[in-house]
């Protein structure tokens, strides 16, 4: 496909670069993923402009990354996208974009980025997950939702595939999906104990079904207010990385914030995460050393009540981001080497003058 | 009194018809108390109307419940209720109406439902509490307000009968309430080990000596910031249930919730309980499996500055209601026994014309 | 100077007569501080009016202290107060002003009183610290506030002197420090032991590596998520009280809470204290016994998009005062002694007739 291996091209190109410079703080590759047939709501397609309208790009170097925006992918919607089994909606559209943002996601690791997704509905990151794990065959998931999204194409009620990006990933749950269409480049390649769910509150009952019996590590906003977010961030890391370290792809849907916070999005729960928990998730994220890619996913701009709600919802998941890539809250995102000492004694002017 | 009567027969055919059927969830009996006496601010006796079209039976359907709405009572006003003590407003009729309520309560946990009491105001919970107590004289009750609401007749400032409903119902206290019109029915059905409050604020003095002076256990805000609200359920569970379970009677104020998310109250107070503190409380409350009675009470839909407001206020008290009766942020709310598996393999369509 | 002479007799005056009454309470003397030149944003001179205008005597008055509002100071402008440095805003004038206050300080803790500073920009802490040092030498401030304020006219971006304030009282900082015109008045007078932080979340690089290289203590808000606010209150008390007790300066500047309490500010930053954390310290330091001034500043009332956020802000500065000085969440503000009991069994009226 045309599109994709250009897009591979430019990356290679712009690899090569980056790779002959010296490297002073990450390297970030910037992917657009406008992918809105997930869900029914329109506007989410514009999430990656909203996101980088709210200032990623200057943030990131503000912090000594060094920054390459690939731009948006362009997403071809595939003619005659019937619904599968009646239900499960573009069934095609979202499969082959999932495999162009895998094949973006696979090069920009393999090319030393950090990769950062920016969305688009929460179906995309099958795609991401999918094209990172070819990099990273060992990496671990941190999924921070109100939502599972772990239905299957045959548990769902909605049909929307943002519900279930999940349930194609994990290797035990595939006796239980069928083969979709436009799905069958993808091979599940996580299991079980690879990932961890943060924020969860609305869940459904096969949801619920497939966490228990499938044992799925998860903090539910009540466990969350039972431990605490401190806690909760050290059983995560002890779940994924107690044994050894491991890349980490944190899969970070907007609507985890409280609706009060993040209310330009589709499916907002309340009772969600404070500003200062998703703060927290994401400095202790970047404190691993180990993040490889972020999904930042939901936002959806048609869908806040005035222009103050959507900047408020986009410059959230720019601080998400941000703090990824090492902005904290006490300082030291640069470093300073020495306090300037005055020059001489007399470097002030006289100050009688100014006594009354 | 003919409505009362006919109130109870109405309700025992209920209860038999519910008694012969099985029993997948609980059956509750809505009450709507349309009481709003207690205190000087128009509109709380629209509060049973706002909770129901927030949808609180459907809620408690969706959850397994059985439901019986039962309609609002008719509180009579009686004529010439005059100040007691110059001060105490309209001691008649809310003495009437308790008693009127005291009824109903009584007659739908003896029909073996949990009684669910839709205010009006918080003077109600006399009549609520001491209805319950004649079913279940072991019961405990917990208190969550903003206020302690435990003012003498002889102490209160303001007069309103809504500050005052706990001093009527504690053996200890009675050689310092005077008799009052309208409240001769009564009796004193509480001791002061039998009551926990969360979320107290706004304490008068004479209400701060009182919970002092008789070992009244409470859990201010305070307290909630200083423990944490799981360690604060914790206490609750120990102190009132320590020894053996006993049903409980939650009493619950919708201004216990900060005054951002609950506007639509006549008392509100600054620094209260977040939604997922108020979320937490009822859900360890479902757990004990010991919940009998609930008020919940001071929704009123004049005093919201919007229509948002009004509903968000409404919508907050629907939450904990359903919340007691078992809805849950990690999902679970009903059963799912098992997976759909695919029905075979090549249950998808042929993938090859959809790619490009 | 004939202001300042005038106003110390003033105080002299009340300071003697409070002397002469017996002391139910804190005499508490209230010195407005409308200094605006230390910041660039027109408005928060009027930032007294519209804390006193919140009813703050009121309020103190209640908890039974007796108040001395000593009214604003009047804070001269230096003519031809050009840059320091080409870059340090207004040095004179702020010198002068904090000189004044400085005087005004140490008089109303010299005569007795509990002094509130009610500000005005941070910038004016210089004075109060350096004033109220001179009666406590051995005294410890607690600085609760989104930003260090302690960068040097060297290190500083903004030249803006409300952002420098804690590097001027710092001994250890001296040979960093550049003579300022307007400010020969002052000798440094803290040891970084002597300062706790709470409430950080933008400090800059400078900043950063002062508080770090001079051992500051310091809890951001990623402290406060991690440790929670009572133990962050435990160990400041640990940190400045532990071998003794000491008098306590706090400076209170009002974004150290959260932007959507306290939007009448000029340097909002997001994810700040809730307002139950900000009583709580409030709460703390009052149970320490030791307070003995507190600056409240930074409250702009032309900066709130309404009238509605403006009075919030206002409202939480004086509840953070009233707080400081006995005001609690759980009740017990004033004495009370004893329980009325009814005078006789037939102090109610006959209930029959309102039997139907």
């Amino acid at each position: 496909m045309s599109l994709r291996s250009g897009f591979a091209r430019l990356l290679r190109k712009q690899a090569d670069a980056a790779l002959q410079v010296p490297k002073p703080g990450h390297s970030v590759a910037l992917v657009g993923a406008p992918l809105s047939r997930g869900q029914k709501r329109r506007g989410v397609e514009h999430g990656p402009g909203a996101i980088r309208g709210a200032g990623l790009t200057q943030r990131l170097l503000g912090l000594g990354c060094r920054v390459y925006d690939f731009g948006d992918l362009n997403f071809t919607q595939v003619p005659n996208d019937e619904l599968y089994n009646n239900l499960v909606k573009y069934p095609r559209s979202v499969g082959l974009a999932s495999q162009v943002l895998a094949d973006a996601v696979s090069g920009a690791v393999a090319a030393g980025h950090s990769c950062v997704t920016i969305g688009g509905d929460h179906s995309l990151a099958l795609g991401a997950i999918s094209g990172h794990t070819r990099q990273c065959p060992h990496l671990c998931v941190i999924w921070v939702d109100a939502h599972a999204d772990i239905n299957t194409p045959l548990t769902t009620q909605s049909g929307n595939l943002h519900g279930q990006p999940v349930s194609f990933l994990l290797r035990e749950l595939q006796d239980k999906m069928p083969q979709l269409p436009g799905f069958s480049w993808l091979k599940p390649c996580l299991s079980a104990p690879d990932i961890v769910y943060i924020g969860l509150r609305d869940v459904d009952p096969a949801e619920y079904y497939i966490l228990k019996n499938y044992d799925i590590q998860y903090f539910s906003m009540r466990d969350i207010d039972r431990l605490g977010i401190q806690k909760v961030m050290e059983k995560t890391f002890e779940h994924l990385m107690g044994r050894r370290q491991r890349p980490v792809h944190l899969s970070f849907d907007i609507d985890a914030f409280d609706p009060s916070l993040a209310p330009a999005t589709g499916t907002p729960v309340l009772g969600g995460l404070t500003y200062r928990e998703g703060m927290y998730i994401a400095e202790e994220i970047h404190n691993t050393g180990m993040l490889s890619a972020i999904d930042l996913v939901e936002v959806n701009p048609l869908l806040g009540a005035s222009q103050e709600e959507v900047k408020a919802t986009a410059s959230l998941a720019v601080d998400v981001i941000a703090t990824c890539f090492g902005q904290t809250r006490e300082g030291a995102h640069t470093v300073f080497d020495e306090l300037p000492t005055p020059s001489s004694p007399d470097e002030s002017e006289s100050e009688e003058q100014v006594r009354i």
